[in-house]
């Protein structure tokens, strides 16, 4: 193997391919002694070896190692301040919530370090965790907003993650969470902090151009469904598409509300009942589920994958990268976690991570599958089988990481 | 930091040294500002920054950086052949344990696959594992026979982990588990099988010097008591250390036997009643806490942290790596695990990884803290807390990892 497809036309022969193209039938949508065409950054064919002949262009021989997209991590946080491993060792030593709180923890304090930063410094906080993402294979990341909570602020979360990736070979996703928690300046008075999400930052924030879409955290402790019907209403009259965090703690019947709104994606749904599991299959809303906050939480409400499945809702899978409830940058993990926890099978989770997150980001057309017309972003491993890569954990073992038709160094 | 340590003498400055020697009071035995001395690969001093003079000798500044001491990674199986991640997949899918094992799966595989491998096929099947550990800062790791279940094999198995040792900065230490499973050939004849454990196998392995301890997989679809004293009494007339994989599924009292014989640790122990931790209390033997088969096999019976905490009895973390359990090459995710799962604070769980673990590869004098007299094999951290080590996953802060006195670069 010697990638060397920094050109506009290049030729990745002898694949494996794992498609995950629903209209190959095989399981991974495996194809395999297969070809990928590669012009200006998108897979312009995929040709059985057979029908290869001369080409002009580069030609890479993949010796008949598994291809599989590039990972899409469809929800994340990883743009903040700070740290809350203190405050986790005080909750593993048995401190309260109300100890916690004393002590200055919870979201209240990523808020306060991350409005402490500059946008450099969110910038240089964020790196290492979007590193360990792209070493892995991730290729396409969203990033939530939601720790500034100030127009100001959630700017900045927002331009750095932008930043971001101009410094690595990965597309980011913004999405504006600024009904993430009602920041101290508004507290006991969610509604005035929603007027000012909708008349301010939502505004200025679509104005800018900074956010795809907007999200809010519908629950209890979070946003009400009248007031996330709100946000979700000035998203829609902005043309920014709207998710929600949603039925992670309680049933709120959030998921039908932002079915009601043809949203992306409805993500935790640990309590998702069956009339949310059916508003999600008419809308086409994603299902993107969470594990690594479910693990590290020790919740034992699971979503209701049976029913799901049963009804052809689309499930991503995501880390919910945050340093509240799921501080691991590890894509592979939350794969494991999805099955091991959830009751995934491994093309489940592989399918949650590349085209099912890739809908859930609005990019089902050009993301997350191996087929003509999609962005040239994949994956070459040295695995027998591609269950391998939501089984085994620690090692890595991903040979190529292509962005854009272009192969990328990976160290290991 | 400037790391150029590769001489007799060395000194190690402006450090914050979590030293876990529990003669320290401070939690993770810290000692902020301290310095160490190190000759000959051994830590010689212990000293204040203020007591640091002049030094004829190599000085590494570590600019206020954490110092932690080298990983034990004290139970794994890393050494073996083929994948179960198919095995697994159909599983996932709903398989049975009986489907499993009629397609050829189950520990059976592995031992199939492992035989098949020269020593050399089996140090090369091994080594991405390894890497994996020694690149989060293990430093010492102990690697278990059990897939070979010959003379030829054990002694395959047990040479290729001998191996592994030349190719890598990494002290491995060596365990016969002969009695791991009954081999195909014996199928119903387990007391011959460990008659031939006892007569055959132990004798030669000892008399090669290849193992320093011998375990035995006491359990309802393991050995009996009976047949694990049988082969503890032929391990302590050799002179070899004895440990014992016990209440993992079920009570048989195998801890109170380990104990009785003096031994390491007891492993598992998630089915530990009050005597089995009053037994390892009384004889000193670690506890050796494996949540990665926990989680991987969805069990729900955790071990007695409690009980073993208020006994005094030292608590060990480990991966268990392993293809059928526990298929992670990452004491972080153990570590972590522990925490989560089983209830374990940060600073118990790297009490797990370091001194604990030490105890239960009998170096507890020479491993496992910052303290004159032990190795120098230490790690250096951009943690801003130590609690940060079992906190998040996916990015390695690992700055510099130290073995016997020596940097070895770390790629990230
Ligand atoms: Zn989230
Ligand atoms: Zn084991």
């Amino acid at each position: 193997m010697n990638p060397n497809p920094d050109t506009e036309r290049s030729l990745w022969r002898n694949a494996r391919l794992a498609t995950l193209d629903p209209t190959v039938a095989a399981p991974y949508g495996a194809l395999d002694g297969h070809a990928l065409v590669v012009e200006a950054g998108r897979i312009a064919a995929v040709v059985p070896e057979s029908a290869v002949g001369a080409f002009d262009g580069a030609v890479v021989d993949l010796a008949g190692r598994w291809v599989t997209p590039g990972f899409v991590d469809c929800h994340t946080h990883l743009v903040y301040g700070g740290s809350r491993a203190a405050e986790w060792e005080m909750r593993q030593q048995g401190a309260s919530y109300q100890d916690v709180a004393a002590a200055g923890g919870g979201i209240v304090s990523t808020v306060r370090a991350t409005r402490q930063l500059s946008e450099q410094g969110l910038v240089d906080a964020a790196l290492p965790r979007l590193k360990a993402l792209v070493k892995e294979g991730v290729t396409c990341v969203e990033v939530k907003s939601g720790y500034g909570l100030t127009l100001a602020d959630e700017i900045k979360q927002l331009r750095a993650a932008h930043r971001l990736s101009h410094l690595l070979p990965v597309e980011v996703a913004t999405t504006l969470l600024a009904a993430h928690a009602v920041p101290p300046e508004y507290a006991g008075r969610a509604d005035d902090y929603v007027d000012h999400v909708v008349d301010v930052i939502l505004p200025a924030v679509a104005e800018a151009g900074l956010a795809e879409a907007v999200d809010v955290f519908c629950e209890s402790v979070g946003f009400s469904p009248a007031q996330t019907r709100r946000v979700f209403e000035a998203a829609q009259a902005r043309g920014l598409a709207v998710k929600g965090h949603v039925e992670q703690l309680s049933n709120l019947y959030g998921a039908a509300l932002v079915a009601e709104f043809g949203g992306l994606s409805a993500d935790h749904v640990e309590y998702l009942d069956d009339a949310g599991v059916a508003a999600l299959a008419a809308a086409g809303t994603v299902a993107v589920l969470l594990p690594g906050a479910f693990y590290f939480l020790r919740e034992t409400q699971k979503p209701p994958v049976a029913a799901l499945r049963d009804a052809g809702v689309a499930m991503a899978v995501a880390t919910d990268l945050n340093p509240g409830t799921s501080p691991f940058a590890s894509i592979r993990l939350a794969m494991n976690q999805a099955c091991v926890l959830f009751g995934l099978t491994p093309e489940e989770a592989l399918a949650g991570v590349t085209r099912h997150a890739a809908r859930a980001l609005g990019r089902g057309d050009t993301h997350g599958r191996l087929a003509a017309g999609c962005v040239a972003d994949f994956l070459v491993w040295d695995v027998d089988h591609p269950a391998e890569l939501a089984y085994a954990l620690g090692t890595n073992p991903l040979a190529l990481r292509v962005f854009r038709g272009v192969a990328q160094h990976i160290e290991h």
